[in-house]
């Protein structure tokens, strides 16, 4: 249970660090600009480019891959990744894609080297992993609670040599972009067959007919387009090759918790690098902000939150640490407990500090004059994403109910 | 200390919750095609101009406005009020605008009606009684901490038979829409006098030479564009004449905290609506969502935060009745107290609320599917708004040090 | 909804007020030495005895009493007693025995008002009166969750004509004192009738054969032997005469209902008496402590939360009052679940003011120099005595479900 | 940073735990009779001597004690303790005392060994290891918040070669003991020296002339007497020789500091012990418990706070363990930040757990039939011991207010 950063990832950690400074933090009022000077683009602006040239030639690219078959990516453990994937957080609508690290592309990765078959992999996996092409995870729904497996009401029928596909996604991360050319679609095969095998998984080209990308959906008013927004997407009759299939039928549930897994690890990751990032702007506002006849940095109560604010953030890191070992050691899904623990954990306190991060900055805080608002936006949606708190508590629950005595 | 509506504010209770039914949440889809249409609108739409027409018909105009010597508005008291406001709080982007009720503007007309000349009212008053023109209040600057006053960095000097203004203000909410053409401004006049007696009020037309309206300010993603939107004011060397002063030099803190009790009880009544509305949209939600095997409704998480919603919702509500009642009987200055203690608590209660009403509805809650996320926006907003929380707070733990033993 | 004291319960409070400061806080030390020289004495000290006479000479005396066909007590109603409970909640120990209005013999005086035959009456009531003698009430049990009537396993067997009642009971407050020579039984007559009619309600001698007190319950270390302590008490074979039996068979759930909503709210207002002596205190202490350059009542911390202490407080005495003016109109039955609203809200807001004050205190706030601590233990005891918090949050959410929209 | 416990700690803490198992929670019912029989005892009953020599039989002996230059001791690291202590938190009153690692000897022993004189460790260290003898640390003060050292008030005058004591000390823990016959003493030997050389410690015998034991001070209702209880002490001229200081003068305050650390961290160890504990008997509660229509392991709100209790728990372990690693790996005084956090961190999150556990229990919560009400005293107690949770966060807040951006 050692968490240090070994020196692989403290050497990645320093570069990536200052690729930060000198790179990703200048480029957020340029991303803004590029963004107000193209409103209908949905996808990346030009900056983002520029920056993902300047990581790769630092060596700065794929860190998520952990040690792989294929020997792919920089083949980090969760361990090492995470201090790297903690400061991405720092400026999250730049980082992680610069390094391509982004969601949901890592995870559709991921699934394509684990289940893909050769020439899935030559066609999607190639230039994802170049970071010429993006693509979408369809596996929410709007009409049931998706957490709930049972209750995905999309169909995949085979048809001859075909499958077809009908049903409505939403939330599917990246998917206004054009350039996301993959969708990665989790619907029912068999609903007759035991609860965790009636999934499937399929790999659906953006522009087949009968896919239709309906609207995008905002986040606190939020549209996220350059990362490609969130796109709701209705599937009518949508036909693929029997080949489109990833892994087996009835594997499409497994794979998503497979997917989910080290999903969730990563979002926390970056979700403390945003709180880190907020403690960074404050220290410097509260050292400059006088109210009521003294610095708000003497103030006891401004004192008092930052004390919390930093015992609560390193109490769910090392949560996340631990968390990262364990999977590196025991595997992923001996690690459920810990990631359900984590996912839980770490957003709300995050959002914590960035409510009260925004409190200090007044109306800058809410404004986009500070990240603060769309971290706090991006914090919030995290105790949704991917299984609501709720869920995972109830889970987190019954296990305990259940525990031996130590 | 009776709370109880009495039959006027019943009566107009009811025609009120009608008129919500009928015309203004059918409305709220329209505002968002409208808006839609035309992306550099800022100000109200046609939807507005029709609901404001339909509110006026039926008795539902300047509801706002307490008994005054000029007989202006209604005339309720701000207990008859409260449930009113409440109401309008359900659908605060459309319901307090069509019935003339919304701020900026009603405390403005307040400040006009108690501390205008009569060519002052003339020229602004009676225009915005009518719903035909609006107006901003510029208070807040970004450079200072501006719930201190001391802090206000706008000069007026004045130079012959003119006062000249120099400084910047923002989160001027209103100021974007060309309709807005009174900026109402707080500025220092005489710095070297005491604490509270610096500042004074100017009526600044918006087209002033010299006045530049230099950007909308986004509230989390939100612009708030159909209300005006919240704009940056610079104002360099503009030239109003003498008789632009509003009320005496000097008087411009004691007017400006004047404007601000009503305002902040204003705010409170409708945020308790925006949490009703919450509620509303939550108890359809649960009773029709399934999840692991039973309905949303019949879980005991889900209810035990109902309950905890409905008793924290009701104990807000019931402080907020006293502060009006206060108002009322001992007037503003003496329940000023009661109006920190309220401009604290309710917006928290509400603010809860609403982070768990989203909660429930998932992805739908942090999207435009529902109102939730951009009530949570203004809710969170009103912490920071006319003081934030700490400021009160400070000023209500002195109080209570120097409380006697009842 | 009018709150207000009226002429007479003002009149009576400022009376308390004095009896407060000449009597009750002076004797609260005398109570500690008298305990301490009889350690072995379970129920009132000399003390109290001298206390109820001075009350009673003020004209302070069963103030509980609601209005009521047999005009006994003071008649007042539930709005009218409210500040007098408060009050009595600064010592509590003390000054609601002093005044013959402590739990439980109030609510069984109720009882035997509304539901006791004459002869019933003659032989309890008018002792209890008088305060003369003292009862208990004998309804939680040991080995089930009492809260839910059906789970109650003591049995009453008609024979003959006796009753015969076998059973354990615990909490029956005050039974240690020999004086409470009454119990008053809750069992059950007809395990096989409807859910609500299986119970019946006994009147039983203390001394009767077969009813043994096994021992003596403490709550966080407290004993409150002054109080008569709280037993647990085992019945075997106890038999009874026929007409013991209180009201009807299978009225003993309706007639437990009935005494535990006054119960309730009388512990509500205590409780926020309580509060308000810890505040007392706390002022006192924050004037003259200094700490790290200043005194504690300038510090930003212990004033925020002094303010938030305020706040709250107000807010759940609002809703106190609200109840009590619910019951006086719409009676105990409509206002159920205001009843269970203040159940809950209550204790919990006392229960933080008293932890901050005890904070504040330090060693002296955990010790029994500062009557904080044994204040704590009591209100936390009300998040379980008559059902535990989750069981009426349970069933208000339950009503929130169904509740109309407004 | 590696928080497994190695071999050598992993063994001690199996035997650890079969000794709780087999002797120790057995023992917990016996240590209440032989209390019961004996009312006036103070310090340990026959029950703890013989748990003592079963311990030392097995080797579980001063496990405790850190390599140190005498070789004492077990000589664990403080990250090999750190179980180990946890453990002995599930019987808080029992296990240390029963491994003679219990406060206040542990650090009147690590003063000793650290800063004692030869003579004085023949004397005092010697019985103290065998647990033959039992101290106390005379810090706080009635009078003043002495977790502000320059308010110390006790003073220490040199008298020819005498120091002569005047002070009031008070929660001097295990004084009312006879057998604690060493009280080490905090005072000010020259008040005009800087801040924090002013203070000097004294070894004074407990029967020193001059030396009154004035009371003891119970916690909540508890008396902790088989533990020595916690004394108010006054000393008016108590006399001793000059070899009684320990260290030289003015190393008082840096020696208390220094005893302090190691203090803090075995109480947060054994803190969430206690909680570990409550959770161990709210399982066998909630599996065998029934409300309304379904075991309480089944609902949902208990699952959540179970689910709640498993992921704070965790987070706050790891924190301690984290800042034993520092302890071991940079010293005490680099650990001080850690220190102050954990300090904070683990009582809340411990009290909090405690709260629950309580209302699960019910009645049998807050009384003696179980041991959560105790260990919640405990546990709140810890939020005032050693510094209150306000000093050390705004200690934390200054430090965060300073911290360089990582």
């Amino acid at each position: 249970m050692d968490f240090a950063p070994d020196p692989r990832s403290a050497a990645l950690d320093a570069e990536l660090s200052s690729f930060l400074s000198d790179h990703v933090l200048p480029a957020e009022p340029v991303l803004e600009a590029e963004l107000a000077a193209e409103p209908d683009r949905w996808g990346p602006t030009p900056v983002i480019g520029t920056l993902q040239a300047a990581a790769r030639e630092r060596g700065l690219w794929n860190l998520f891959l952990p040690p792989n078959p294929l020997g792919l990516g920089a083949g980090l453990t969760n361990l090492q990744y995470a201090p790297l994937a903690e400061r991405t957080g720092r400026s999250p609508r730049l980082a992680p894609v610069a390094i391509n690290c982004a969601a949901p592309d890592t995870g559709n990765m991921e699934l394509l080297i684990h289940s893909g078959s050769d020439a899935q992999r030559d066609r999607w996996l190639g230039p994802m992993l170049e970071g010429r092409r993006r693509s979408a995870f369809c596996m929410s729904e709007p009409d049931v609670a998706s957490s709930d497996a049972t209750n995905v009401a999309t169909r995949i029928r085979r048809d001859g040599d075909e499958y077809v596909v009908d049903g409505v996604k939403w939330w599917s991360t990246g998917a206004m972009d054009p350039d996301a050319t993959l969708l990665v679609v989790l619907g029912k095969t068999d609903p007759e067959a035991d609860r965790h095998r009636q999934q499937s998984m399929l790999l659906v080209p953006r522009d087949t007919p009968g896919v239709t990308i309906v609207r995008p959906l905002s986040v606190f008013g939020y549209d996220d387009r350059e990362h490609g927004g969130h796109a709701e997407i209705r599937f009518e009759g949508a036909r693929v090759p029997l080949d489109a299939l990833l892994g087996g039928e009835g594997e499409g549930f497994a794979m998503a918790q497979a997917r989910l897994g080290p999903g969730r690890i990563h979002h926390c990751m970056r979700a403390i690098g945003m709180a880190e990032r907020a403690l960074d702007l404050v220290r410097v506002r509260v050292g400059g902000r006088t109210a009521f006849g003294s610095a708000l940095s003497e103030q006891g109560v401004v004192r008092q939150w930052l004390a919390e604010a930093r015992i609560e953030l390193e109490a769910v890191r090392l949560l996340v640490l631990k968390t990262a070992w364990l999977m590196d050691t025991v595997g992923n899904r001996a690690a459920r407990t810990e990631i359900q623990a984590i996912k839980v954990a770490v957003p709300r306190v995050v959002q914590q500090v960035l409510d009260r991060a925004i409190q200090l900055f007044g109306g800058a805080g809410v404004s986009a004059d500070t990240p603060l608002a769309a971290l706090f936006a991006a914090a919030r949606t995290l105790r949704i994403a991917d299984g609501p708190d709720e869920v995972h508590l109830a889970s987190l629950g019954r296990a305990e109910v259940r525990r031996s005595p130590a």
